[in-house]
């Protein structure tokens, strides 16, 4: 389930389904992120399988991979999304999303942000404090609609990931406290435009086994019977995203084993089941081309310099990340001596611009590479530094491709920018 | 010379010289970042009188800042500019920009890169390795012109700085080894559309003393005579950037200081000098304004939601970099019992997406709060994650104020879209 079973070598060339690698990063050049549709698409039926027993609203979450037309293979599988802002709610009107199948979250939704959200119909949002709960209730009164909502809830477990995204521990800006909630929830008529129906929970992202899950899914199951001892009948439960996959060599359950884990328990509790996959769905459905422009070998240590960089790919220089990197076409035999382990670098001037440390990678300048496990959190991360245009995205499914994102050009570096004549 | 003198309360309101920063905020909205006109060229002034002595020529670093109003406003001011891109290229021809005085630095320089350099006919390269000297003097003798190029040596110093802005260590991926650039220069006739002249070293960014660059100068000097006893004379010694700023409490040199304890080995080596300040320039000459959306106090501790996030300045998560936050408009008496320490955070959806911790912040929903030395490094490294519009830039010169980059609206995030039929 986790290997990148859609981007397999063909005779010494790699191969997205059954598209070669090179001669699409021919036509369109480098940096390229390519994404598999099949693969995108039989992960998402994975997770609907495997969670059947309870027929989940399965929210692609936006974040992870945003673009439009990996949203709408998504949406016409049968797919919500989970949103986090105004631009992601843009992207689901886009891609013709059914309102009632979308849910946002993010803990600074902006005034503006509610009102659309309320007027497209979403289903619920995802409220993370009390203030917003007032916020939300107060624009929904100005719209005369009644909105839906789920409080996000702090379970306080540790999800044993990077610092930087765990988002359910109580040091975390995330949610509410389940003592808190449960008061909300006891007073849920005073927001007298929100139907406060709903349970959520997300403890963070590359989760890579059950039990952080079935700990936060207790706490939840007992603040629901509390709940019900005083009549408050709630409908959703959402358990969020955080599904881990494999980047490297990390020892995963699969999604069938995750599900018969907390199975049990959803069933117990009883509630309509929300899912949020994002990084699971996309992760190991994409790769980055890039194109090698020199192999340096100083006294100290062997570089492989590509025309990527850390504003293609932020993963590596921000959470130091690990991603596999393989040669498109595998060359028979070492033009060296020896294949050294080789630091592979961007252009940026900043040590942090690095894709991979210590691989060995028999290359020569002008031959490409594919950084493998970037179709979530590659893309939608990158940006500008350096004035550099951001990449093109292909999507292929079977023997076609489609380019879905044009690179960028350089007008379209400076487009928002006006001289002043100061 | 280090302090956000450009920046002040009056009557407790921030302005940015003499217009309110309340006001312009009002205007463009938040996130905002705005510049002091007079705090860039003053800091420009200031490196130009602190070596006067040898008349450098001072390129500014275009990374740091590279809106185009500002690169104007340096170049109207006598700057060259220090490129490290195509995309670089581009803005500096955009704002006139002589070509005489720019110099281009990057490890991974595409060829395509390197021929629009040639034909606006910089001043020259910074060359980072040896296949890449090749790589240019192939690409000036197809457009058969001459270019200048000077070598990046590795002088292998640590600066002291944070790990991923040090560039001048062997286990970087920058510059040439001393000895094998001593090697290069004896051969430099080989290269015959190169005219190779001169020295580059940049040993990393946000440096507080002079100490590390002394001792790299002292190593340049011993090459120098090297290569002179071996009648190779050389014209250029680009010494780079790296000038620290105050962003908290660093006790920094003042630029005079550093001046002082450099300039009598360069008048001793006797070439012409280049600088390539950008952080020195920019960094305390801009902040970014955020609203405050929510205050949120968890049992745990106090959350200041604010509508800026990593997106907007990524230096806090990347680096960990601290930059001070004040309040735009000074609350007389805090509404609230005690003001205790709070993490000022974004709305993006990771514990990642903070720009400080355990701030003492008087402030309501609603309220702007100042990041301040967001010059440098701020926009410039913005993304659209979580497709987040990114932010307007506004330049102020006395009571005056121009907006110099429009926010982005939804459109702008979907523009190199296409939406597949797959």
């Amino acid at each position: 389930m986790h290997r990148v079973e859609y981007f397999k070598y063909k005779e010494g060339t790699l191969y997205c389904e059954d598209v070669n690698i090179s001669s699409i990063a021919e036509e369109y050049g480098t940096p390229l992120y390519v994404y598999s549709y099949s693969a995108l698409t039989k992960r998402f039926f994975q997770i609907k399988s495997a969670f059947r027993e309870v027929s989940p609203l399965i929210c692609y979450s936006v974040k992870a991979n945003s673009s439009l037309s990996i949203l709408k293979a998504m949406v016409e599988n049968g797919a919500g999304l989970d949103i986090v802002s105004g631009g992601e709610l843009y992207r689901a009107k886009l891609v013709n999303c059914f309102p009632g199948k979308i849910v946002y979250a993010s803990v600074g939704k902006t005034a503006e942000e509610i009102k659309e959200a309320i007027q497209y119909g979403i289903l619920m949002f995802n409220v993370e404090s009390e203030p917003e709960l007032e916020k939300i209730n107060f624009a929904a009164g100005a719209l005369k609609r009644k909105v839906g909502a789920a409080l996000r809830i702090n379970p306080d477990v540790k999800p044993n990931t990077h610092k930087y995204i765990t988002t359910g521990e109580k040091e975390n800006k995330f949610g509410i406290d389940i003592d808190s909630a449960h008061r909300i929830f006891l007073n849920r008529k005073k927001y007298n435009y929100l139907n406060i129906a709903g349970i959520h929970i997300h403890i963070g992202s590359q989760i890579t086994s059950a039990a952080p899950f079935v700990k936060a899914i207790k706490k939840i199951k007992v603040l629901n019977e509390r709940l019900r001892a005083k009549k408050i009948f709630l409908k959703y439960f959402n358990i969020g995203g955080g599904l881990g996959i494999i980047y490297n060599k990390e020892n995963l359950q699969t999604v069938e084993e995750f599900a018969q884990r907390v199975l049990p328990l959803l069933k117990e509790i009883g509630l309509r089941v929300i899912l949020e996959p994002g990084r699971f769905i996309a992760g190991n459905s994409g790769i980055m081309v890039t194109k090698v422009l020199y192999v340096k070998d100083t006294p100290h240590k062997r570089f492989i310099i590509v025309d990527s960089a850390m504003n293609d790919l932020l993963r590596p220089s921000l959470y130091g990340a690990y991603h596999k990197i393989i040669p498109v076409r595998i060359r028979a035999k070492d033009y060296r001596a020896k294949t050294k382990p080789a630091d592979v670098v961007g252009p940026v001037c900043e040590s942090g611009d690095f894709l991979g440390k210590g691989r060995k990678l028999n290359v020569k300048g002008g031959d490409c590479l594919a950084v493998l496990s970037a179709g979530a959190y590659g893309f939608s991360m990158s940006s500008n530094y350096n004035s550099r245009k951001r990449a093109a995205e292909v999507l292929v499914r079977g023997n076609k491709y489609y380019l879905i994102r044009k690179r960028e050009n350089y007008h379209d570096l400076v487009r928002k920018e006006i001289i002043a004549s100061v």
